[in-house]
């Protein structure tokens, strides 16, 4: 029996195919080095996932084709842009596996090329000439840049609530993900109602992708993920499992991480007994179970659509979500 | 007699400062960092040109209000942006007279509120619900931004052309400054004519207005500028005294400059010696020339619009051009 990844990518071969010819042709010919720095990102083996979500969600409402596939890289443009700034940002070495663009090319054209896709993004939504388009990815244009503004002046503050942790969660990753899949029904003409549908499934789909790479941040295998463990720790990023832990631990292992957490950084042996404790506190598994009524959700709104193939794909990417080790 | 920066002072003053309310009203409260960042640059003592020209164009056009100043804040939130990321590009020191924001607040969150500002920008811009306003302010952030990379891409060139450099000079200042005035038009019901000469207008004005700011680097007095003379320079930014010195200036002359580009770094004796090679070369008498050129169009495009207040304070702003100090 095929993987869910393996079907995955199987049902989505065609049109991730599509996507990478139109995330390539958009990119202006004439800027070489927006070429050179955007490939580095944007051709170094991301998901496409958020492409996809429009073009299915579009299929699903009944539109496909170039115009879809081509509105459809607005997304990863937006992501893309998102990952550059936030290198700079956050400093990173590494991303996707590979040394981050800035520290290839510094931090001046990483910002500039960062600004240029967010261009794109805004010229290809314009183009569509629909104002509900425009307006739904000008709003979580802002509504993440208010995020990153929010989760850097959260960093190291080891208070930081379980609805701070949703709201910066929903802003950096869920949103994005709800747009995605809200364009493509408003591209295809949905109605008001559905539209809200697709918003909320990607939006839940969102919540559950992101918990579940802040789980693999403390639990993954660099060689699968291509990231580093620990790397939210060592930037002073809380994140659920710790925030559970923090909440739960006994007041010395709760001094311990606060200690580690305020360093922004540690040793294997530190790192060894902060997963410990959050294992033993149920910061793991409150974080899955959360993760999973998320997907349940996602998948409760999806069956409020007639049955379809694109239904059927998306209905495995909301399950993908938790299976993943990348 | 009043001078000329007087009269226009005057003129604008209800203007200039309804904008300022507007500018503050429109950063969202709850985010207490973009306003201290943003405050610092946009609040620090700019001129206020860019929406002043869309609340005159629009005025002309037969539109006034405060729909008209909220939307012309979208010009100094775009403007503002882009200098904040050029500090973290340029790693400048010094901007409009006080510490860059990205030395006091470092790069991180210069980078992310120029993000914020970018996002507010097209966030007011869709409000209008008017696709040509959305798409002229759309466009220009994409010209814009590839401008930025280009100069990136030309620093130290010392082959640099004219065109090339007015390429950089339209895509970095006037196309900003073009948008300003056709926005302020097209939001007041102007025929397509009409908005273009708004947009050749502000294209006119804005290069004489950088070619202005270009000389200002060689000969200006920083105790009114606010900026140390020799930045450019400094920077390895070829601009139009420099080129013209570059092409006409003797071979020994011509290896002395090439070598302090290079090494963007002087003496003051150094760049004493380069403002002399600039000056006998014709460099600042062609530089004023053209500058004057461009400023004569940009009257001869406002002279085709009936006399009205508003028609002469544009003059007024396109005379200023070359009169300012700073």
């Amino acid at each position: 029996m095929k993987s869910l990844k393996e079907q995955i990518l199987e049902g989505a071969a065609p049109d991730l195919a599509a996507v990478e010819k139109a995330l390539s042709e958009n990119l202006n010919p004439h800027l070489d080095l927006v070429r050179t720095v955007a490939e580095h990102l944007l051709f170094a083996g991301g998901k496409r996932m958020r492409p996809l979500l429009t073009i299915l969600s579009a299929r699903m409402c009944g539109r496909e084709g170039v115009e879809v596939t081509r509105l459809s890289t607005v997304f990863e443009y937006l992501h893309a842009a998102t990952l550059l700034h936030d290198d700079v940002v956050d400093d990173s070495a590494v991303r996707r596996g590979k040394p981050a663009a800035h520290t290839v090319h510094g931090a001046a054209v990483t910002v500039l090329v960062g600004d240029f896709l967010l261009a794109r993004t805004c010229s290809i939504a314009t183009e569509t000439g629909m104002l509900p388009v425009i307006q739904t990815i000008t709003d979580v244009t802002g509504v993440m840049s208010e995020g990153e503004i929010l989760q850097l002046m959260g960093k190291s503050n080891v208070d930081l609530s379980e609805d701070q942790y949703i709201d910066t969660i929903e802003r950096k990753t869920a949103v994005l993900l709800a747009a995605s899949c809200k364009v493509g029904g408003l591209f295809a003409g949905a109605s008001p109602e559905r539209a809200q549908a697709l918003w909320d499934f990607g939006r839940a789909l969102g919540i559950a992708f992101q918990m579940a790479d802040d789980l693999l941040d403390y639990t993954g295998d660099p060689a699968a993920t291509g990231k580093a463990v620990g790397t939210d720790l060592r930037e002073g990023k809380l994140t659920l499992p710790l925030i559970i832990a923090l909440k739960n631990a006994a007041t010395g292992e709760r001094a311990f991480m606060e200690r580690v957490i305020r360093a922004q950084g540690f040793t294997n042996d530190e790192f060894s007994r902060i997963v410990s404790i959050i294992s033993r506190s149920g910061g793991i598994s409150h974080t899955m179970s959360e993760a999973r009524g998320h997907v349940d959700r996602a998948l409760a709104i999806l069956d409020t659509f007639p049955p379809s193939p694109p239904r059927d794909l998306l209905a495995k990417l909301a399950e993908y979500a938790l299976a993943r080790k990348s």
